[in-house]
């Protein structure tokens, strides 16, 4: 592995942390993998699927290991998913990670975390290793084996 | 069987139609049975169990003889599940039958039409029979084969 | 509905009875519905859902008024599916109801009983009623809702 | 990692392989990872869960790197679950990968492999890395992300 050989992940733009008592930069994380996992709150591939895999690993390894971050990203039907309605998303399906709200532009409908990510849509899983690099970015359902996999390899990377 | 001895159904409070080309009353619906599928947009148990089994129930009879109607019976974060955002749900859960939303009280959080069948929160299925009475009244996750054993009872019963 | 046109079922040829104090006979069951699961313990379709079907019917309505019958059809791999495996497999999986053994043929693999209801494979689910006629004969998976609601207007017919 | 700390797996002890050209030595897969899935074929978690994740493994990894091996560690039941019977399962289910049956112990049910790896009962997944050694050994159900990091892990670590 050469790690020069992955993308650097971009810095996230976040209008409001939720589930966070201040704010968490990607820079901040360093030295842990991070699982980035982008949802819309009423996309039901995200509910069905993405949210319980999020939860799913938040619950598998050691928080300190492995960071689970959500990122609400709204690029449809903005006006039926704003703070107040992901506060009561967040509080009804008990999500207990981070969860970021993705900025909106000041132009068009995709937010900005998502157009730098270069994000296809929801939900999307993105695997970022312990020195900020993108391991894995997967738009749609991927088996638990193969994101469970890359994590495993992950965690095994030196650091520092 | 003495159709007597089981409660007239209340007539439903309704603010607005979805799914609708024009207002459905449950007088209307005589001689069909009535599949009243209580539900709020952000409720996991309605999301996971209760909207699948209505969009069942749909699927399996001829519309005709049962009707599916959705209510949108909103008793928690009324700000997160207002019309437009229902529209949203609506359209990206694909629910392809009527959706009243459930007349919100002057005072207090329980909607008009969730107060006049006394139910204890969602889902709720209410199975109502073709001369108007209440045959099943259940909160909570109830199993198909039950759910057809009713409804497979009601479509036998004589009408008129 | 006129009784006369459903097609009378036919008896059982049954080479041994397990789960069952005593044979049990078709004619023996008037008066109640009858759900007559037919399966082959190796066929995976029986073992993910034709079985639990039959174990939910089994939970769902009393047995005096719904009896549940498997019936072991053997019609492949004979030399694995004798009467000491299938012991094994129902005591391993927990079936409550009585079985049949299907009587196999003096010739050709298929057994008489499905022969005689011209099953084409398995799971098959014959649903039959209170006065010994087929009303419901599918092969393959049917959902919970449809056949609740066979079962639920077979309850509803008079006997005697 | 010092691989020093690990159990090295003891060699299987096989009367049979199925699915395999030739028989399969734990010493030929060295520098893969090998998943070692013990089962019976008439236990329901084995079915249900156990195969179900193997045959996952065996989908999501290319096989020169991760080796699945099935072990038919039978030890109840014997006479329901010799191999004609076994090869009527692995038709049944499509198992792809090789499967060992596990060598009848002179006295006494349990197999002499399932006894060598102290198995407590089926299933089990046991992990063993690229030098021949343990690193996971699960009785019961174990979620696929896991299962995943493991293997994930175990694909980093060098050979020879």
């Amino acid at each position: 592995m050469n790690a020069v050989a992955y993308e650097r992940a971009p810095s996230w733009s976040v209008s409001q942390w939720m589930n966070a008592r201040d704010d968490i930069t990607l820079e901040s994380l360093r030295g842990s993998v991070v699982a980035l996992h982008a949802f819309q709150m009423l996309c039901p591939g995200c509910v069905s699927h993405g949210i319980p895999q999020a939860k799913a690993i938040h619950a598998a390894f050691p928080p300190d290991k492995v960071r689970v971050i959500g990122l609400h990203s709204v690029f449809e039907h903005h006006e039926a998913m704003g703070p107040v309605a992901l506060a009561a998303f967040l509080s009804e399906y008990r999500l207990g990670f981070p969860v970021a709200v993705d900025q909106p532009a000041a132009q068009g409908p995709i937010p900005l975390t998502m157009q730098a990510y270069g994000m296809q849509g929801t939900p999307t899983l993105v695997l970022i290793d312990k020195t900020g690099h993108i391991r894995l970015h997967h738009f749609g359902q991927l088996d638990d084996l193969r994101v469970g996999a890359v994590i495993g390899q992950l965690l095994t990377e030196p650091f520092g």
